[in-house]
This record gives structure tokens, sequence and C-alpha cells, in this order.
């Protein structure tokens, strides 16, 4: 020892460390779990107004403390039925009090919120209930039809809670059904004991659409949603204050909401739900009445509430800053919402397995030295990986392309809300070192910027190059005459793959051949020109996309066709 | 297994799950090591200029892929040199790039930057280093005389690297002296690997500046410094984006420089290093050279901005925004900021236990409703505290304190970036619930604005109710004639404890008891008039404050005085 001073308790034996000595922080053990969130809005902001619009389009509200005491006394019936850790809750419900009660009731004592999409039809929410395992199911009455439709076939499914709409607690099949009110009576509120489980635990689960093959389940755990949260609302990204009210039209079972059900209350901002009704006149009282700041919803709602205000000249009251993802955003919706109305865009780009923020379109220094123009153009854009995501693009040979804008590859992200291995799966979704793959095709710019170009099953490998089917279809709609185009890749001998361009025309007159192909010419590298044509009309999935299965089974055949570009 | 889905993972013998069955999340492992902020930075903000005022005034740049590198080369070298997990390495450096090169190359590869205040005087500079007990020194050439005072009584240091100010690197003592440039040289900077540690692992070493008793160690994790950055920057926090460009005055030993090392490049944003010039005028300048939008000090160093701007009508260019903390923020100067000058003041209240940032003024809902007065004197409190830091007040009974701005309590912190236990302690800091006690009493209005009211060792408890010894200072020192005032409490045989007010007058004409009593008659309730009022010198300590500890030692016998309010 010596004469001035202790030892640090590190160091025994020698004066001297020998170095590589692990030594842990000594800071508090405090697990990130999503009950402290609204415990967090309760203490601190707990008189702030959460606004709900009904079915019938009036409005009732609450505010952060009484959802906390409704929250708990549903987790207190919860424990007192015999759910506890791990036990998953289906929800079919809107955005709304009983769904965010039921959010906050079943993750504060450990159970898993399966959010469920009230639009699918009975089968599919059979296989998705059953492959979850749902012990209880949280539904509003004008579901209970559906679920009638298949409720011999949920084995798992004890219980379905009415927590919302008009309709009696009828039973469901043999399954025991009763209102809220009633599975409220069962529990002592003051029993609720919220948290004291580790960070890592489930508390949320979301599937993919899965356009292709069965859905896939995302296990949320506490901390990637908490983590998810705090970074999705850095300055750079959704800038929430306790000033802001906010609407999140996307809905709870869309991947959380985008995480507007914990940023709401984490900042303290007004929280409005807008329930089913998401027409844009509905929307649009609703923002001016409730003072909304920030919204956010996918492109389709913001066309219906831009052509609602231009047909009538309504006003949008406060908004200040809208959100659009789930799609790419228009060029023109930009431009119409910063220069028509004077609101901010910001185009947010994720997916189900990345909680979902993976970049978004924050404001850089240089902006204001770009043209409105210049500045439409990046916004329409997916963003900036937000930290702390990573994101990189691969190249065939796995190598990471270059920051130039024009070298397309596979879009790989890596961080702590980004998933590892999907919902009852054997094998990790990532690969060893970490990265997820999105199945998108990008380029990324100098300032970090992405720009999807295709879904990887969709682009074109010719000759070791990669032809984008999106922009190749978007070109060809750009030919007079050309109402729909298409593209896929044929075998090709020689390029390994060459584009097929399927084209629904006008009726009569359409344009030839040689016309579409004239008209590629000046737009893209002369190796992206289809190598045929084919005149059919092209077949939209449910959702409204292109259903390039179906062309695949129909048309990628390279001896059914005639060659039309030799 | 039923006909229609698969059965969950987690799902084991019986289709239903019995409940209370722990499920993990599955998202990804991604430990939030502090080498992902730089590494985020150098790979989406790369070019992002990185200003650092020399000590001649003069500005050089450099920016975050630049610094990555260096600290790469650093780290490369340090862990050549045998410097590993674990190691602590002191640093004497002002706020310039080789102390952020430091920083991020010893954190990067798990070693501990334990930052040392370069104001101290060698004695007590050797007790902290062997406390902490560092093996290598990072300073810069103008303290190396200090060192060579205490150079025998170092034992754990064997190297010291001169990095910054002019000097050749000769022997200090027995130990061995190399210049950055050559301890450098002795790494390959592409051998550095960085993270793959896990995020419990210490990344820093602050000692508190220990008033009374020794100095205490807060050893952070990096855990607790990443999640302190993000948090401290939520928007309604510091609030820094990729346009803003910021000015951390505090220096980096005062409390990780309150986390903007990792918030500027977290954000992408702008970073200027002031370096050892901090007078007013100095920084006017850097402010305008450098279009710095936000800056953070403590007050006295805005006190001589502000004068210089006052006296020279200076322009502070492009300042939008300011942070104090550090020490109370008097109204004057919140009002002198915003009403002359339009810059909007930010009070944050911390400690180095708290990493810093417990609570910060941010903006509420109503602020717009409020008189000018009625903005400062809320902005003139300790603030809310910042999400998810969870503060409460606790009286004498243990029980918790409403918040009506009229109870005080014992101020009391939990959160993942607060001390559990010093460096070097037996014992945690913290009670059986996690709570950490600050030391000071707080009363909290109804918005959860903080205003600390006294340290809870100077608070005098008078028959069970508690007096402020600051405002009752406060209240004294506005009475004509005194210079000075302060009060301790004395032991009382019916009450406990009553206060004595310690009062330095003016030369000759000074104020008598009474009139001094009749002065605080209507501004305090009438069990805080002071027992006793001796007129005598009134005691400072080295850094400014009160010395309370001395007047302890002088006065606080009741039989030696002579009672004046009785």
């Amino acid at each position: 020892m010596h004469p001035n001073g202790h030892a640090g308790p590190y160091r025994q034996g020698s004066p001297i460390c020998p170095g590589g000595k692990r030594m842990r922080g000594l800071m508090q053990n405090w697990p990130m779990t999503l009950d402290r969130i609204l415990a967090h809005a309760a203490s601190t902001s707990g008189s702030r107004r959460i606004a709900m619009q009904r079915p019938d389009g009036s409005i009732t509200a609450s505010d952060y403390a009484s959802l906390q005491d409704e929250a708990k006394a549903l987790s207190a019936a919860l424990a007192a039925y015999g759910i506890g850790l791990g036990d998953r809750i289906g929800t079919l419900l809107w955005n709304d009090l009983p769904h965010m009660t039921v959010w906050y009731g079943a993750m504060g004592i450990g159970a898993v919120v399966h959010t469920l999409n009230p639009r699918f039809d009975a089968v599919r929410l059979a296989w998705l209930i059953n492959h979850a395992g749902d012990r209880l199911l949280v539904v509003d009455a004008q579901f209970a039809d559906t679920l009638r439709q298949v409720a011999d076939r949920l084995p798992t499914v004890e219980h379905i809670v009415i927590a919302s709409g008009k309709g009696a607690a009828l039973p469901i099949g043999t399954i025991a059904v009763s209102s809220l009110e009633d599975f409220l009576g069962a529990g002592d509120p003051s029993a609720a004991v919220w948290g004291g489980f580790d960070e890592e635990t489930a508390a949320g689960l979301c599937y993919t659409s899965g356009t292709t093959g069965d859905p896939k389940g995302v296990l949320y755990s506490h901390r990637s949603n908490f983590l998810h949260a705090l970074c999705s609302n850095q300055p750079n990204g959704f800038a929430i204050a306790a000033t802001d009210v906010v609407l999140p039209i996307v809905p709870m079972f869309h991947a959380n909401a985008w995480g507007w059900t914990y940023i709401a209350p984490m900042a303290g901002a007004g929280l409005v739900l807008p329930g089913p009704r998401l027409d844009g006149a509905s929307l649009q009282r609703l923002i001016v009445a409730e003072g909304v700041t920030f919204a956010a919803a996918v492109p389709t709602v913001w066309q219906d509430l831009l052509r609602h205000v231009r047909e009538t000249g309504a006003s949008l009251g406060r908004l200040a800053r809208v959100l659009v993802g789930g799609a790419a955003v228009p060029s023109e919706m930009v431009r119409a919402f910063r220069e028509d109305l004077g609101i901010e865009v910001m185009h947010g780009w994720g997916m189900t397995e990345l909680s979902p923020l993976g970049a978004i379109s924050s404001v850089m220094p240089d902006e204001a030295a770009l043209t409105a123009q210049e500045v439409v153009s990046r916004k329409a854009r997916q963003g900036r990986a937000l930290f702390p995501v990573e994101a990189r693009i691969v190249g065939a040979d796995d190598k990471e392309c270059p920051h130039d804008d024009a070298t397309p590859g596979s879009l790989q992200v890596r961080g702590p809300a980004v998933v590892r291995r999907y919902y009852g799966a054997e094998e990790d979704a990532v690969d060893a070192e970490g990265w997820f793959d999105t199945g998108d095709i990008a380029v990324i710019d100098g300032h970090g910027f992405i720009k999807l170009v295709d879904r990887a099953k969709d682009v074109v490998k010719s000759g070791g190059e990669w032809i984008s089917s999106v922009e190749l279809e978007n070109h060809a709609m750009g030919c007079p005459g050309v109402r729909r185009a298409a593209v896929i890749a044929i075998p090709d001998p020689r390029w390994g793959e060459r584009p097929l361009l399927i084209a629904e025309c006008d009726e009569g007159d359409g344009p030839s051949d040689e016309s579409i192909l004239a008209h590629l010419r000046p737009l893209v590298p002369k190796y992206w020109l289809p190598e045929r044509i084919v005149f059919a009309s092209v077949p939209l999935g449910a959702t409204g996309k292109i259903d390039k299965l179906a062309l695949r089974r129909l048309f990628a055949q390279p001896l059914q066709i005639e060659a039309v570009n030799d």
C-alpha cells in the first residue's frame, strides 16, 4: 500500500495491474421495462390529455394517470385469471383507449401483446392465433362473428374479452366470453405489481405480412421496444416534445404503431387515438379539434386527407409535421405538404423486423443551401440510418458497396431493435456477424441517404449487373398508352437473367414494342432494355401490389415468348 | 397439434400453457458500447467538422472520420503497450482533440478514462491518481511540473504521455515520458479492434469534488454513458440535431462534459472544442467564427460572456440556445439571455453521481400562456426529471412528499445512469429499493419542476419543520448593510435545532440585530427567525462557497453566544 491513497478495489497483489482484468461499472441496475414509460408519464404528466375518437366520430378523453390506473386494474385481473410472464394475449382492436389499456396492462406483468390485423379473414386470423398460442383474446365486438367462423379451431384460446364496440358478450363457439367490465371485476387494482423482470423479457409479437410463404412472427423484448422508442424520438428522428400533440394513425397492429404507444408518454406529449374512422374528413376534423401537431400514417391515408383538404379548403389547424412510412412516398406528396400546406414531411423507412424504424429523412446541415426541388427529391428517399441502427449495402461478392448513389447492394442492418430470430424458428435470421438482410436492394449517397431500388427477389441480375424492376416499371409507365407495367426476370443462357416487361395498355391504339423501347432508350442503360415485351393484363395482389409470383408462373419461361430486343 | 397452425416454440405438453413461463424476446444482442457512437458518426457524418481553439486563440479542425482514425491508432498503441480491459488512464487535458482521441481510443478497447481536474494541486492529484490506480497518464505539457512535485508518490503510474502543449518529453521523476507522436509510433492502426465486450464494462471514472470527506469515485459503464447521452438528448432535453453546432465549454473532467463527447457524434452535430481559453472575448469570437448554435457551461462562464457582450455590443452569431448547469442559475441571467439576446436558456440540474443530468427545464405545454416573468421563474428552478430518471422527495418519516411546491423533502433518484456504489467502497450508496439520496432538500410543483431549497446537511430541523439555510441567507443578504450571511443549525433542547445567523456587515454603520430581524419578519415564517445573530466575517472555501464546516466548528455551541430572539 502506498502512502498517499487507497488501493482501488480491482488492484490486487502487485500495485501495478497487469492489464486485461475486466472491470464492471458501478451504476444502477435499472432494467428498461416498458411499464416505466407509462409510470413516468403518470408521475410527471399525469393530467396530459389522451383523446379518443369513437366510431361515431364523437370524442372522449382520458389522461396518463387514469390510463395507468386502468392498465393496472387490468394487470390485476389478468394475474387473478392466471396470466403471467410469457403468456400471449391476442388483440383485435383499433387505436383506442381499450387497446392502450391492454397494451400496458399485459406488458406491465410480462405478458406478451400479440397484435392482430382486424382486416384479416377468419382463416388467417386462426393461423396467427394458433401459431402464437394466444391464451386470451381481447377484441372489438364487431369481430366476434369473424372469430365464430373459426371458434372450433382455436385450441389455445381460453377466453375472449370484448373490450370495445357494441354487442353482447355471447359465447364464441365453446370459448367463454366476457365484457371488459366483467373481466376487470375479478382483479384488485392495488394488487398489480409492474416490472421486476429483466429487460430481455418478451413484450410484443407482431407478424410480417408474409407476401411469400407463411407469416413470420417478430418477438419484441422490453429492451428492444424501449430502445426503439428512445432512439426513434431523437431530434434527428421524430423529435416529439412535451408540447406536441401526436396522432398515431398507423395502427397498433402495424409494428407497434411505429413506437407511438411508447413515445407519446415518454415525452409527456398529448395523444390522440383515431379509432376506426380514418377517412380524410374525419381525420381533418380530429386534427383541428385536438390541436394535433404531429401525425403518422401510410401514404394512402395521406392521399385521402390531402384530397379532402384540396377539395374543401379545410384547415389542418396546428399540424406542423407528418411522418409518412410503410411504403415509398411519392415526391408530389412531399411537395404538396411542404409547399401547399407548409407542413414538414418526414419519410421513414422500416420493417416489422426493425421494430420498425430503420431510416428517416432527417434534416441535414446543408439543407438550407438546397433548392425546394432538391429537398423534395431528398425527402422522397428512404432516409438515413438513425442512430444506433447500422445499415450497409453489400454486393453479390459479399463486399460492402460504396456510398456513391450508383452501386446497388443488398441492404443489411444491425441494431438493438432488429430481429435476431423469428418466433418459433429453429435458426437465426442473421448472418455470423449479426447482419439481418432486409430483402431490399438499395443505393446510398454520400450523406448516407438510402434509396430502395428494388426488392432483392425482383431485381434482374444480368451479366453481374443489377437491373431495378421498379425503376424500369416506372419508366415504362411513363410511356403514352401504358396503363400498368411489370418487370420480371427470365432465365438467359448468356446473361443469367434478362428483364421481361409485361405491359397492360389502353384499349385499341396501344403502343407497339418499338415505341416502348424508343421511350425507354434515353432513360436507362442499354443493357436494361427489356429482352422481351408481353402485352397482357398485370395482376394485382390483395394489398394492391403487382403480383409478381403470378407473373413468374405465367411468363418466366424463355421459350414461350418471342424476343423483341435482338 | 391442432389442424390449422403450428405450435409456438414455448408451448410444450399441454396445448394450454399454464402461465408464468418466462419468455425472452428474439431481438439482436447489440451491446451499447461507446465505440459505436463514434463509429456511427464516422460512417454517416464522417466529414462533419470538429473545430478546436488552440491556446493562442487560433482554430484548427478535424472531422469525425479523422477522429475515429486517430482514436483507433491510439487504441492500437495502447494495446501494444499492454493496456486493456479495466486499466485506468488518467487525463490532465482541456477540451481538445487530444482529449477526444484518448477518450475514444481508451474506451474503445475497454480501458477506463479517469478525468482529472488540471486546476487541482499536486497533492490532491496524487491522491486521486493513487486511488484510481492509473497506469498511464495523458497530460498537457503545462502540467508536467505539477506532476514532478509528486512523481515519487505515484507507484501505479508507469508512463506519462504528453498529448498537447509545448514542452519537451522529459522524465517526470523516475516515470518514463513520451510525446503522443512517439507513443503512437508503437501501434498499427489497422490492428485496433473496438468493442466486443459487454455493455456493463467500465468506461469512465470521475471523482466528486468532496467538499466533505475524501473525494468519491463514480465508475461509469458503457451502458450508463450510452443511455445517459441518448436520454439527455431527448427533445425535452438538449434536443441536438445534425444541423446544430455545439460548444461544450463545460470541461470533460466535469462529469463527462455533461455527455457532450457522446451527444455531438450521436447526432452528427458539428463540435467545437474551446481548449483552455474560456474568457468572454475568446468564447464570443469562437461562437461567431464557428456558427455555434448551442453551448453549455456553468453560470460563472456565462456571466463573463454576458458582461463582454454587454460592454462591447458584440454579436453571438447563430447561438440559439444555452445550457446552464453546475450551480443554480440566477433569474437575471435567464432574463438577460431571453429578453436581451433572444437566446433560449435551458437550466439543467445534475451531479457526478447522475452522469450527470437529473432534471432540466423542459418547455411545457402551458408555457405559451405564461408571462415572461413566470417563464423566467420557472426556468430558474432546477427543472423536471428527464425520462427515465425517477425523482422523489421524502420526508423525515421516509414517506413521499406531495408535489405541492411547499413540502420539502430529501431528493432521491433512480435510473440507469445513477450511481449504485462508489469506486472502492464496500457498500452500496443506495437504499434497499435502489434510491440514491442526493443530499439535497427540494420541493416539487404540480408540473414536476424541482426546486432545491438546501443541502440536507445545512437545513435547520426545528421542531419537526425544516428551515432552508439558503433561503434565510438570501433574505438576510437583502438587508441593507449585510454583505454576506451564513446560517447554521445550533442545538436546542426544546426544538432540536434552531438557526444561527452569522452576518458579515459593512464597516462602521452596520445593521443591528433588531434591524435584521425586522427585515426578515415579513419575509419568512416566524419560526424561521434566527435564534441568534453573530456579527463576524463569513469564511469561504476554495471553491468560493461559504465554509459551513468552519462556521460549525466556531459557533455551533449554544452556550458561547447570546440569544437575540426571545
